[in-house]
């Protein structure tokens, strides 16, 4: 090794910038940090604004691309400009009530890498990017990861602008709100390669332990919008055998799908998750019987075939439902992501870096899809995970020693590094 | 009979009155009516300021009462103005996305009585008052019936203007907000006696036909409030065995509570109704799992006995749910109504009156509550119940034939008379 890079990744900036990122849409708690940042609120143009000031403060040049997407790129001294970049980052959108460190740690470790290397006197041979995607978390306008599926040209710029949140507002409308609708589209094709870090939100990191984990393969996402329609009535009124109650209804389902998870986990994928997370009730009056309810349903794991296994039972049920129940049924499932591998240059990229740095990994897989989901189809992709006290994340729980941001933004920075000077 | 008072009651103009009224909060949908009055909003404004024009065309007193309680009082000729009243009405407000008849066709016929009578040219032995009652439906600051709670002494007048909304708005100030805070307290003790037309909200009057009910005993009411407290978590990266999903223990909860109430039904009375209207689910996003459920749960009977099953059938259920799931449960039952019997005179003049009129009616018992359920603890008290059809009722499906609005309205004139000239 012929510099000195891992000793200017500096804890105290890193940690500067993520406790500063907590206080736009934090949400008052007796215990830990909590956030609410959703894609065009004030909030989330509170985080932006933070964010391109920080990339101008080390003279990155700023990129909003149509979508929202924020770019700021560092073209080292003696770079062609014109070169394809290592590009890097992650999101600054929460869900509702979630933490400080899922997406914003992955943000601000790219942009300390680019600092650490600025600092070291370091010039790598290819341009650095650092990224934050919109709305990767998915709690206002779409199912999640919209702004790096546009990046990759999954999703058209215009479908994307014209998705809507609850009250019918655009993406376009809340971009344009907050200042923060740009032009063109970030182009993650023309990226050299991508690397994410990103803090794991389970517990095998804290149990072997490790302050990093190299992945080497994402779960598929398979999610699904089920209605439950039954009769809304008087709840005093109508007798137990006439009503067609809808709660009773999706609660055999959201249980079902329980069931039948743990049931493929058994026999099949032990790797394998069934999520109810959505599960809305009309009119929701106590004195009246539920007309319908509305389910938002998650299956995730590496093999796609034993998330098919889940959805099948999930069909079963809708129609026992229908007949032994007479409610109506609707199912989609719009989002439907197979399972993806890391590519073997990026994943060897970290193992260089790791042995540099001295830092203890394992490999692992990731239960979440991330932005790097996306785009490993695009160019070659890696993902790091810094470990989750307790496995908590998407709550106020939710946390991430110092030391360990630290240790992995070390080996992302000299993973990039070398994937820069390759 | 020496007058024909049944023929001066106007099906038409009973029909404006309940037609104008929903056009206050009016919801749109593709059949049926549907209308949202909440308590001190602006629809709720509408449908007061309209009563209380309509009370004083017809040189009404109107009075307004500290919880926006609205009684307009018709003295006629000779009469002691100090004389104790025989008053009915009902509720203006409606339940979220509720029918134009349900509290509204009360109010009217009421209205409609005193009308009938003056241009009868009758003059009755007492004060005749017409009311409209706050908050019936429950819909925004309560469990249900608070003006009436308020007018029999049950509440005081400063812990009902001090109930709050979900934003933290009191009722005092919504009601301050519309211009319907008024001064002192109605006082249902003071009345001679009171009886109430509702629609039946079921369908057995419908079924055997009649267009009208005469209500002999109104059901109990038990509301529970119920939390379920899991650990909200990350839906991908949380394996099935380690989650604490708040979801699928309410799940199971909400089918023991029907299960249970089915088994009493079939074992004990089969009157009783068990229902889960309301299931607020946190955070609610579909990458997340549920960390708590609330629940609100309503259960009516005319045995109180067999109330208390399913209230013991759901703490068996909680302490299971503790034991196998590992979630946190907490309890409530705030609001507790026994069964009540109406009073033998003013079921006399019902069947008088109807004997009069020659108006077919059925005796039969009443599931929903109503503000009857509270003044009949205050004064002798009776109940009509006009048919529903389909017994739809706490939605856009909610019907009332106008013929059957006008003959329920004739069974309510004459026995008002009666009952004021005893």
């Amino acid at each position: 090794m012929d510099h000195d890079l891992y000793q200017y990744v500096d804890e105290d900036r890193l940690r500067s910038d993520i406790t500063q990122t907590a206080e736009f849409g934090s949400v008052p708690v007796e215990e830990g940090n909590c956030r609410t940042v959703l894609t065009g609120t004030e909030a989330n143009k509170q985080v932006r604004e933070y964010f391109v000031e920080k990339l101008e403060e080390r003279g990155l040049k700023v990129c909003i691309d149509a979508v929202g997407n924020i770019a700021g790129r560092w073209v080292p001294d003696n770079v062609d400009p014109a070169a394809r970049s290592v590009a890097t980052g992650s999101h600054l959108d929460s869900v509702i009530d979630g933490g400080m460190f899922d997406g914003v740690l992955g943000v601000y470790a790219g942009l300390e890498a680019v600092r650490a290397m600025q600092d070291a006197g370091l010039s790598p041979g290819l341009p650095l990017e650092v990224i934050a995607f919109t709305e990767e978390e998915g709690g206002r306008f779409s199912d999640g990861v919209l702004g790096s599926s546009v990046a990759i040209g999954d999703s058209s710029v215009a479908d994307a602008l014209a998705t809507t949140d609850k009250a019918g507002v655009t993406l376009g409308e809340a971009l344009e709100e907050i200042g923060f609708k740009g032009e063109e589209r970030l182009d993650a094709t023309a990226w050299n390669s991508w690397l994410e870090l990103h803090v794991e939100q389970g517990t095998r990191l804290e149990e072997t332990p490790v302050s990093a984990g190299i992945v080497t393969h994402i779960t598929g996402t398979i999610r699904c919008h089920i209605d439950i329609l039954g009769e809304a009535n008087h709840a005093g009124t109508t007798s137990m055998e006439s009503r067609t109650d809808a709660l009773t209804a999706a609660s055999e389902l959201a249980l079902e799908i329980e069931s039948v998870t743990n049931e493929v986990v058994k026999t099949h994928s032990k790797t394998a998750v069934g999520t109810v997370g959505q599960f809305d009730v009309e009119p929701g009056s106590i004195n009246v019987i539920p007309g319908s309810v509305h389910l938002g349903v998650d299956i995730r794991d590496i093999e796609y075939q034993s998330m098919e296994r889940i959805i099948s039972g999930i069909q079963q049920c809708l129609d026992r439902l229908e007949d032994e129940r007479s409610v109506e049924t609707t199912f989609s499932r719009p989002y439907d992501i197979e399972p993806i591998s890391m590519s073997e240059r990026c994943i060897e990229a970290l193992h260089s870096a790791a042995t540099q740095a001295k830092i203890s990994t394992i490999e692992l897989h990731s239960g979440a899809g991330h932005d790097t989901m996306h785009v490993a189809k695009a160019t070659d992709a890696g993902l790091i995970f810094a470990p989750s006290e307790g496995g908590y994340s998407h709550s106020a729980a939710e946390w991430t020693d110092w030391s360990d941001c630290a240790t992995s933004t070390r080996l992302l920075t000299g993973a990039l590094y070398d994937l820069a000077n390759q």
